[in-house]
């Protein structure tokens, strides 16, 4: 088991490094053989090198703030405020670091507003 | 700083006591003032009270099956298969513990099916 310390600083590096656009950083928080998947679009992506390509190729003027980092033996969680531009999204990226303390497993999922369901405002209120 | 094995322990409970409707149990992993919040349609529960109501009035014969749960000190994260009929759909879950070990704070993301954006699957496999 790797130490909770080793995978919560790969993940910090991860996402200081994605913010920098510094790919090379960015790559060595990652096991050459690491899998992406996206659960909501049934997407995956095999292996560093195309990995760090997608990131590098994703569109747009993103800004990641980390709000949150959750991380025990080869598990962390991360949980993160995307901006671009005027909007914001959140995002929760699951890692499990390799034997080495390199991330070998990200499981994203990018959860979107939605409109509260009726019949239980009597309980809620907004914010 | 709650000990991990006892917010962990408090997860496990919430979930297994969900799962059994056993709402007393359930209770009995929550502080009096536990604040519940859905940041993707920005509804707010406050309380014990009304977030256990919450969960006894949720609609729909739906069980929840646990996927993976990290814990570390007074945070934790689940991540969950939720089941309904033939609907299935994944949720994320923060937890936060008071100094007590019972569930404070807990933020939850409920990430819907979407369709792969354009311009990437030179990079991604579906599955």
């Amino acid at each position: 088991m790797t130490s909770p310390t080793a995978l919560r600083k790969a993940v910090e590096t991860y996402w200081a490094a994605a913010e920098a656009r510094d790919w090379e950083t960015f790559a060595g928080t990652l096991a050459d053989d690491v899998v992406y998947e996206l659960p909501q679009s049934r997407e995956r992506i095999r292996g560093k090198e195309r990995y760090v390509q997608f990131n590098k190729e994703y569109p747009g003027d993103w800004h990641a703030q980390v709000l949150r980092i959750v991380a025990e033996g080869d598990e962390a969680v991360s949980w993160i405020l995307m901006r671009e531009g005027l909007r914001e999204s959140y995002a929760v990226n699951l890692f499990t670091a390799d034997a080495s303390g390199r991330i070998a497993a990200i499981t994203d999922f990018w959860p979107e507003p939605y409109e509260p369901p009726f019949g239980r405002d009597h309980l809620t209120e907004r914010y």
